[in-house]
């Protein structure tokens, strides 16, 4: 299947676009006629520009308010329609994209809609050209994809066939099953885009909000097999209108955008290299530096960790409590969650799934007897290490007891929560779904003290990798008390109490919560008397959901942006304790204050 | 009226807000609940902080999903109340806000609601408490403001009142006369929030899209005049949702909503200082240095303008053509719009004005026998100016030719462009609308090579004085390729063909239109071949709406982000030539690139 991407998808000029699709591996662009129109090569130039770079132009579009209108009116719209005629020409496409009709000038009547459209495409055919009738989720007559057929078959003309767009269709909530009963040699053109489940006005929902495919709530997998059962075989062709994607590197999001049509692809059947899976974290890795290290370090001593590895080339500490791993990385910079491991059950495939899902591949130096870990960059930046055992051999034991000591209680890690770039929030969601085979969740959105947040984790099937991505709903500006793009790894525990208790008295750098909290807590969800005064004495939050309960703590933050939680799950709850991070926020940024004017 | 305001419109911790609500000069708070759980403060340490800065707590909100419930149920959240009823009491306030229930849990049953509100009602009486209820617009069953009083009615008990709050009254359209036959003593609480209209999720519309009364589209004026027409008596008090300033400044943004509630009382028609009549655009000054001022200095003179007068005790001079002018004021620093000055029929009592709905004062520095012009600064940090002729006396005359000669055809200022700092646009709107009586048009949005783009005018009636404010849908992020916050000044001509032609000829540094531009234009508006070819000679952009025409042109970008622009309106075109915007974004993105690499 040929690749395509329309111009608008991408931020920037025609210039900007073309270059960035082209890097990206694209086949084909739309061109978008307002990119044209800003542009200062001809049609012509614009041609040889995407010949040059091994781009085809699929289509040009959009050619609006054409067809059910009284005789002037159509006179006039044939005469624009010649003059975008001759643009194509120059550009050297034979297909023009004409949406429904929106003009107060239509009238409701679906035979002069396809006389009318007879005419264009007899024109167009004079010129070797076609022409893809679409229906506009928000068209004035003709807004199903269904009705767009009925008129595109009374047109009768070889040279008018149909576009389909996944947001128009689906978002409309359309029966699929029709569109087999539509020959695939009269679908001219096929887009694709996904979008969030959201309940507003359809023209807002899609002119802001729509998604590569594998980011939203559309089954673009049913969707495509329907059409591709007809036999089309034109390009699948991205056609997204996101206010993120439109001021955001063009480069990177076009990656993005291949990204989701490769994960489209393979839900489809297409042959990839199969995700092997994944059985947990392995480790985490935290840059530190002189000041930060021994910080990290007494925290880490404090919670139960012991120092059990120093790397034999590299200045690396490894910190274990059951199966929870630390590294500590001395390359310098402050505090940040460098790299995150996870176990494979076949991490060379894993890792050349990620290559082949377009994952940029971190060079990695390793002495000769030490395991290869292969490394892919997140979107945030953060190392994503697949790796078994082997890797601890590079490690030299300290005689340290750690791995079986009892430690404050710890046996894993729960989650790793990173928050991400504002440009790429939905790119990281559709990199961990495609590059790890993760599942995102439905993303949810919270009121924190600063601002809202919005959060989305990817978890494995048998939910023993989480990670949560959060990100602010707007890019955060210059009052921002909080603290600055927070980054936490999060431990199981069976008995959170006890490991607070324990590491209390081992002198952690617990955070404190406030008293107004447990108030609330008992008149909200009022747990037992014994547990609530055992939360508030530790510091422990409560929250509880349909499958279960969860109790976590927090410490304070570590550097300047990480912090460390102790969460313990009781049946099956799914989240993240959200209810309770404004008060984790409230709290660190206290703490933060203080010492600036302490 | 006491002016009150919600903790949940400002961004912070509790300790942040209301140090921000006391210094706008608010009168009292509502203590928004979750902004109490993340304090370290104790109810009775908040009220006496409240005491100490001045405030009263005039609400305790919000308490949810309380009635029409089952026994059990019932039970359950008699007891939570009990214990917000605890919190309360520690913080000395009386009224708690019901908001109708959202909950599977409750049954569509006005007479059970109102027996459970009855018994709420006795709980918080003896405690010399009272319950507001308030209809959300989303209720599950009760959704609007007559339903919920009907209830409320048939509650029957004298600690049971409503609250009324202007976003779910007006976002459903509810009829308001009904208001009036509510005894105002039965009104316990009034929220105003106003809002743009969106076609969307009501509760998605509240969530994040409430604005200050008077940023909006609802007509709150009408709204509390029904209110105060009962005898209502309590606070106006503000409860905006909004995702901009809850992550703002919440001392900029309590003097914006302050400044909200003394334009709403001036609508009501309490005493305010009469805003004067503006006739029109007096100046503009550019702030410019060593590298900017001749460039700029270069540009206005090919453009027409004579160098008329030099001020007598500041490096400024006074450019002139017709009756534009501006100032270039050499104190340093890259070409920006450093201050505006409109033309006042009393400009003392404008500034007075101006003060009156907390302007910032600017301090002015001038001699005994210079003009004394007042200066408050908008929002952006632009300087606004009152005068009359008497500034000109400031200037000592050249003796250039100028005002009197014709230059190049430019009559006078049609209106400045300001980009505004992202957390500042709807301030801005109001600040225009408010401090200087300007009308705001209906904000608009488009796409612009680099992402969306909203923009709203702010004109007085006569339209000789016009502000065009911009900013970008989303806060910029680091692909910002474009030219950073652009600024311009747009002066008219009563023929835009022909000062093209004179300011060409002398070398004005005009901005050259791709010939796509003009293809497009043909076909789009199909303008008489003669006009259209002399608009692609001279580079002139061409707009049309429904009561006019627009020529137009501009200069290259003059420093970092200043540029010129010429327009003509003929008949009475009302817009300001948005649909080519991205032509011009575009064409100055491509110097920019030439010029760095050049």
């Amino acid at each position: 299947m040929r690749r395509g991407i329309a111009t608008v998808c991408l931020s920037g000029t025609l210039e900007d676009k073309l270059a960035a699709a082209a890097a990206a591996g694209f086949d084909g662009v739309e061109i978008f006629e307002n990119d044209l129109v800003v542009s200062p090569a001809s049609p012509a130039e614009v041609r040889r520009r995407c010949a040059d770079l091994g781009l085809s132009i699929d289509l040009y579009q959009p050619f609006r308010d054409f067809e059910a209108v009284p005789p002037p009116v159509f006179e006039a719209n044939l005469r624009r329609a010649e003059r975008k005629f001759d643009v194509m020409e120059q550009l050297g496409t034979d297909t023009m994209l004409v949406c429904s009709s929106v003009s107060p000038d239509a009238v409701d009547d679906d035979d002069l809609a396809a006389a009318q459209l007879h005419e264009l495409g007899e024109r167009a055919a004079r010129r070797g050209m076609r022409i893809a009738y679409e229906a506009l989720a928000w068209g004035r007559f003709v807004d199903t994809y269904d009705h767009s057929w009925r008129i595109v078959r009374r047109a009768d003309h070889p040279a008018v066939g149909l576009c389909l767009d996944s947001f128009h269709v689906l978002s409309r909530g359309s029966d699929l099953s029709l569109i087999r009963t539509i020959p695939g040699a009269k679908i001219f053109f096929l887009q694709l885009a996904d979008a969030p489940r959201l309940h507003m006005d359809v023209l807002q929902w899609s002119r802001h909000h729509r998604l590569f495919p594998g980011q939203g709530a559309f089954d673009l997998t049913a969707f495509v097999g329907h059409v591709l059962a007809t036999g089309y075989a034109g390009p699948l062709s991205l056609e997204v209108f996101n206010d993120v994607f439109r001021q955001a590197d063009p480069h990177r999001a076009a990656v993005d955008a291949m990204r989701s049509l490769l994960g489209l692809a393979e839900s489809l059947g297409e042959p990839a290299i199969a995700a092997p899976e994944l059985t947990g974290h392995a480790f985490t890795e935290l840059s530190v530096d002189e000041t930060t290290g021994p910080q990290l370090a007494a925290a880490l001593s404090a919670m139960g960790f012991a120092c059990t590895g120093e790397h034999r080339s590299k200045p690396v500490q490894l910190w274990t409590q059951g199966d929870a791993r630390v590294l500590l990385n001395a390359t310098g910079g402050p505090a940040e969650i460098s790299a995150l491991a996870v176990a494979s059950a076949d991490p060379v495939r894993s890792a050349r799934r990620a290559e082949s899902f377009h994952a940029p591949v971190l060079p990695r130096e390793h002495r000769a007897d030490e395991a290869d870990l292969s490394a892919v960059a997140a979107p945030d930046g953060t190392a994503v290490f697949f790796c078994r055992d082997g890797w601890l051999s590079d490690f030299t034991p300290t005689g340290a007891v750690g791995v079986t000591s009892a430690g404050a209680g710890l046996r894993g890690t729960d989650h790793v929560s990173l928050t991400q770039p504002f440009d790429n929030f939905d790119e990281a969601a559709l990199f961990y779904r495609t590059v790890l085979g993760l599942q995102p969740d439905l993303p949810t959105e919270f009121a924190a003290p600063f601002g809202l947040i919005r959060s989305r984790a990817v978890t494995n099937p048998a939910n023993t990798v989480r990670i949560a991505l959060n990100v602010a709903l707007l890019r955060r500006g210059e009052w921002a008390p909080g603290v600055p793009d927070p980054q936490h790894i999060a431990f199981t525990s069976d008995d959170v109490l006890a490991s607070a208790k324990a590491m209390r008295a081992a002198g952690a750098p617990l955070l404190e919560i406030p008293a107004n909290y447990y108030d609330d807590l008992d008149a909200r969800l009022a747990p037992p008397p014994d547990l609530l005064a055992a939360l508030r004495e530790y510091s422990v939050l409560y929250d509880r959901d349909e499958h279960g309960e969860f109790l976590h703590f927090y410490t304070e933050v570590l550097g300047s942006r990480v912090f460390l939680e102790v969460v313990q799950r009781i049946g099956g709850y799914r989240g993240y304790g959200a209810a309770n991070a404004p008060v984790r926020m409230a709290a660190h940024r206290r703490l933060r204050l203080a010492r600036r004017s302490g």
